[in-house]
């Protein structure tokens, strides 16, 4: 899968994800409307409002990147039916060729963690079938449990073709409360970078490892230091746009080549038709906003590549 | 909630918790059976299987608990249907007046903490509308990110009065990888037992605050100093039985007023049939072989309590 990600990245030029972390708010009038009137103010209404506007964005942008990742959390906030719209969001992706990044950042004891990875990333044994709960192709997952938290993960993935995102840096300001603690004269997020890398030999693609990070673009000077602590590792890099990051913060988490990492947008994206600069677009256009704000992203990480 | 928790563990003078963790192999032949020929071996059919083991377990036991651990990457496994049969579980055992605590080890930035959070312990506003997803009374969350990962789920607890557990030191082999590392030295499980403190302030019950802390029966003596690092913080202990904890292991995580812990137990109790000690009550009547492990569970702790 990590090759597939690739792949996909070379085919579109577009080294970006672009979050489906929808809320209420960001929803389109016309999209609510209908669906509160065919389902009620209920968590059924909401997930199928948040399924069109999934729909409809996918549908505008799919062609021009390589990859999305859904946070579960924003669909797991509206209960069952909220999972039900997660899922028809994963499969509908799957289908139009994106590679679908599970933001679920799951860990725990071995035979729970093993739990989380059959039931996101691989196929979960009935009887005499062997059934995919949601399927995603990579899933997002935190280190504080330490290995025998993350092994079940490679595990699965080592099965099913599939990867990983573990946490390093991440984005938001308090990350460096325990993340930057010094141990033996280095910040703890580089012992974690550490050990992904080493988790990452036991289980290589064609020029990186299905075992990748997390890194914050909101601290582009340790990103550099992940990038060399990390050769092989792809780093998935939250925080452009809306939480701050910019396209030139972004090159030191690229190699050489030009790969190595994958920017996030989120909010900046999904929500475009709600800034100043494409306001233009309408509501009732939220889509084409998308799009474009698509276009302006992949423009200015390409500008900021090409001139480092 | 934290008060509603103490007020059972009073009245039942049990210090305990059921970890309803479901596996399949866990579940007798005859409820796997009635499942799959009703359902087949889907995960609809595994989901039913899990929930009538459930409801069978709760009903030979709510009498005796004060309350139980649902975890949920067991039920998520199973995709939509499992997840479905964790919110049976919760509602039912809501309904025989046990406290639910979700074991969900949830955590992430800021907007989507607070998502999680809504989800699992709060309402979230659909129209005019503010609706429960899971409605779990206590839940499980990862401290990696730090303080602006914690607070969006401190903030939903007060306005529900609702609790949390935050990982401090984990029962598995290698939590210590990162957790026991040294800081300024002290190692960081610590230092997050420190926050765990702080953050508890902000929301307290009577005798105990509503922010609560993991520490792993597995790791006695660390469990000792973190009594003393956060004496006004209730520490959910999981690792007794099959995970090698004892009785004796467990009385440095309580308070001198037999308070301030609660110990859970699993698989010990809801796969207790399989035991050779509890063999002699037969697969079909695999909950009473539950209620008398519970028994003798609260038996091994009364007694420990009694000679410390």
């Amino acid at each position: 899968m990590i090759n597939k990600l690739i792949e996909n990245i070379k085919k579109t030029n577009a080294p970006i994800v672009v979050g489906l972390d929808p809320m209420l708010n960001y929803i389109p009038q016309h999209i609510q409307k209908k669906a509160f009137s065919e389902l009620g103010e209920t968590l059924e209404g909401a997930a199928e409002a948040i399924w069109q506007y999934n729909k409809g964005i996918v549908d505008a942008i799919s062609d021009l990147i390589p990859a999305v990742k859904p946070q579960i959390a924003m669909y797991e906030q509206f209960g069952i039916p909220g999972l039900m719209a997660y899922k028809n969001t994963i499969d509908y992706c799957k289908e139009k060729g994106l590679v679908v990044i599970g933001d679920i950042k799951r860990g725990d004891i071995g035979s729970t963690s093993a739990a989380y990875a059959v039931g996101h990333l691989g196929k979960v044994q009935v009887g005499s079938n062997r059934i995919a709960g949601f399927d995603e192709d990579f899933a997002t997952i935190n280190p504080y449990m330490g290995s025998d938290s993350v092994n079940p993960f490679i595990d699965v993935c080592k099965e099913e073709n599939k990867g990983l995102f573990v946490l390093v840096k991440t984005s938001n300001p308090s990350s460096g409360e325990f993340q930057d603690r010094i141990i033996d004269g280095r910040p703890l997020y580089e012992w974690v970078g550490e050990k992904v890398a080493q988790w990452g030999e036991s289980h290589m693609g064609n020029e990186y490892s299905y075992v990748g990070a997390v890194v914050g673009a909101t601290y582009p000077e340790m990103g550099k230091t992940l990038r060399k602590i990390m050769p092989k590792t792809f780093i998935l890099v939250p925080g452009y746009g809306a939480q701050g990051g910019k396209g030139a913060d972004l090159v030191h988490f690229f190699n050489e080549d030009g790969l190595g990492a994958i920017v996030n947008s989120s909010r900046g994206i999904i929500a475009a038709y709600k800034q100043e600069k494409y306001a233009s677009f309408g509501e009732l256009n939220y889509a084409d906003a998308s799009r474009q704000a698509v276009k302006d992203m992949i423009e200015d990480i390409s500008t900021a590549l090409n001139n480092r």
